[in-house]
């Protein structure tokens, strides 16, 4: 008997009949001697409608009680559900956050996972019933405020509660059959991942891949908790994400997990920056201040001794205005001369855990970009990945040519492991 | 400085321009120096649209899960509230029941409040804020399940926290303005009602005036909570629900509180029971074990010296089918021959705490039906009420005609008062 966390998101339960469809699937856990423990998000668009039901009401900024009123989004989910499995005679029981030990920061709507204290999840379970937790939601440690996890944050609840309890796996069922080499609507031929481990998923959701929020991952990471995404209309086996060496029944893993691209970035180029110490850090503060994510840098050398220099750095488009803002406020101190905002770029990002002991990888990652057209503006780079901005339009190009490079297209069977000398 | 509990159903915070309004409301109240507390139903359609969707998904009894479900309605109305009233510059907090301290019993859709503590509402007024309380829900004491209040809940909730608070005033808001003599869609001369007693408001309450729940005015007499029941929209003094002392400003009180009538009653009549003992007891108790609400009782005498006799009753039109169930498998031993079913009859009540010291009320309530042609088939009475049921279509008759009789119209002024002996 296993201890199974499953996780459904909003467009799994996002009607009475989807409902009742994720209820079947439980009950069959259930059934088959496993005990289970479910994390569920609010109903398809409910929490886009009572955003805009707060908008209505106010413009405000009102942090408490927007998680307030948007907690109420997987109160309902979570009791329809409940229902909906003790219709197939399993025993169900609903907990929201806060009732289930999730305990969190006081930031609200972007809280913290502090501790986890399932008592009553516990007991649910040992009373032979189905524990439904709401996704998403917790209460603070300090003030009993109730709070939102913010973006994934669902999939952390399940993560958090799966380490809580000890789970054998934590379930997370999605709308596509698992992790891919690349993202199928542009690589046709891309194939689902049978394993992947926590750094290769973190580095890929961080990439762009939209399947697990890195957060999550994270979490996995931390508690070693083995993640199993996979459809929730398939049922089929989809896409593990283990430690390194938990579970893995081959010798040599693929050095290549796949290729990710991200559409959402911008990039902003500051021109004619003093090139004195400390003006690149005065920037980045005010870039900081203004709580923006910056994600790749890149300062060009000051090439003609003007004194000058240029420095680009990319960040979520939708952060741009109050980049450009916070920039343009402090300009008297970084001394720049002029702002540049770019939002038609593209990133495509090469994963693999095996980059660590393989060579060449980069040789060839540039030789396919090169030989497909693909013109470089930047390029950042971990132990495990390797990352470039092209332009917008050349993306898909970049991303085909990349996968196709590294062996990764279904026809070609495994990915090949590369042999030479650094990269 | 006084405490201000103030209630606002449904019908006041249906949409965002609606709460918009209310929140003005309250922030005028706490700008004028008060301290407030808020009790809110769900919004509009909001509970009906939840059970709707809890229809689709199943049919069962899940009513830990339905408790679930429904009290994501306040909490949706409650967050709105807050944040419309912090607009206006007035700091606020939502609490749901199980926050504010709403200990209630087990029974889920039906539960009795057992206790508040209502720690956190009590800080939130000491920090200057508007506490806003989830109406109609609590968490049970022993289980900490969620759990509704059933019909009238909301009332209730504001009711129990302004005698936990020692409040001065519970307001409950509604969409006429107070307790009228009669229901004005009847008896267009009927006048509002300054002052009545919870006696009085008990009585009309049970007999069919919609304005309050029995079981709101029955807490607050326990307590000695006053209740101002007032419009959310004109913002016209209504009607006060007091002690029988306290506050009077007249040394006479009027007679006559009101005419209350109601249309949701059906009387089953069971015909042919052997008139022995027990056999009545046996009716009961099966109509009793179908969890009906029998109100009026009438047993025919045995005229014809046959040994049968016939006994009639009233109850809730939607317990109907119910209670006829149970008569009818109980069949063998109440001994009836028949069951009949009447749903076409209608109850109009005359209430006054005058009665018990006045005269000729009888008398004057029957010469008025009588003149007014009306037919009378069961009657009942309590020391501050008589109740008689009529024909369906006569019932609009019979209100104006026993309004009129005891001066009750509002050219006539001020009730009269009527002496003679007994009734």
């Amino acid at each position: 008997m296993s201890l199974v966390v499953q996780k459904y998101g909003g467009s799994s339960v996002s009607d009475a009949a989807a409902i009742k469809r994720v209820a079947q699937r439980i009950a069959e856990t259930k059934k088959a001697g496993n005990d289970v423990v479910v994390a569920v998000s609010a109903m398809g668009d409910t929490t886009d409608e009572l955003l805009d039901l707060a908008h209505e009401v106010s413009d405000g900024n009102h942090a408490r009680e927007l998680d307030m009123l948007l907690t109420a989004g997987e109160r309902i989910s979570m009791a329809l559900l409940a229902m909906a499995i003790r219709d197939q005679g399993v025993g169900a029981q609903s907990f929201t956050g806060s009732q289930a030990g999730v305990i969190t920061s006081e930031h609200h709507g972007k809280a913290r996972i502090i501790d986890v204290t399932p008592g009553r999840v516990v007991k649910a379970i040992e009373e032979g019933d189905v524990a439904i937790v709401a996704g998403f939601q917790g209460v603070s440690v300090d003030t009993k405020n109730i709070t939102t996890l913010g973006r994934g944050g669902s999939d952390t609840t399940a993560v958090a509660i799966a380490a809580a309890l000890g789970a054998d796996v934590c379930e997370i069922y999605t709308d596509v059959d698992g992790v891919f080499t690349a993202d199928p609507r542009i690589v046709p031929t891309a194939r689902r991942l049978e394993r992947v481990t926590y750094e290769e998923m973190l580095e890929l959701a961080a990439s762009g891949a939209k399947v697990l929020m890195p957060r999550c991952v994270e979490y996995a990471r931390r508690y070693d908790v083995p993640i199993h995404v996979r459809s929730s209309f398939s049922g089929k086996e989809g896409t593990w994400v283990t430690a390194d060496t938990d579970k893995g029944d081959t010798m040599e893993e693929p050095i290549i997990a796949g290729v990710a691209h991200d559409r959402s970035e911008a990039k902003i180029t500051v021109i004619g920056i003093p090139d004195v110490p400390g003006k690149a850090a005065r920037l980045f503060e005010a870039v900081a201040g203004a709580d923006v994510n910056v994600d790749m840098i890149v300062q060009n050398v000051s090439a003609h001794a003007t004194g000058l220099t240029d420095i680009s750095f990319t960040l979520p488009q939708s952060e741009g205005a109050a980049a450009i803002a916070a920039i343009e406020a402090d300009k008297a101190e970084i001394g720049h001369a002029e702002v540049r905002y770019d939002d038609e770029i593209g990133k495509v990002s090469l994963v693999g855990a095996g980059m660590r002991s393989s060579t060449g990888i980069s040789a060839r990652f540039f030789g396919a970009l090169r030989d497909a057209g693909v013109n470089i503006e930047m390029i950042s780079t971990s132990d495990i990945r390797i990352s470039v901005v092209t332009r917008a339009e050349q993306l898909d190009a970049a991303v085909q040519a990349v996968h196709t490079a590294f062996g990764l297209d279904s026809s070609d069977g495994e990915a090949v492991v590369y042999g030479g000398s650094g990269r």
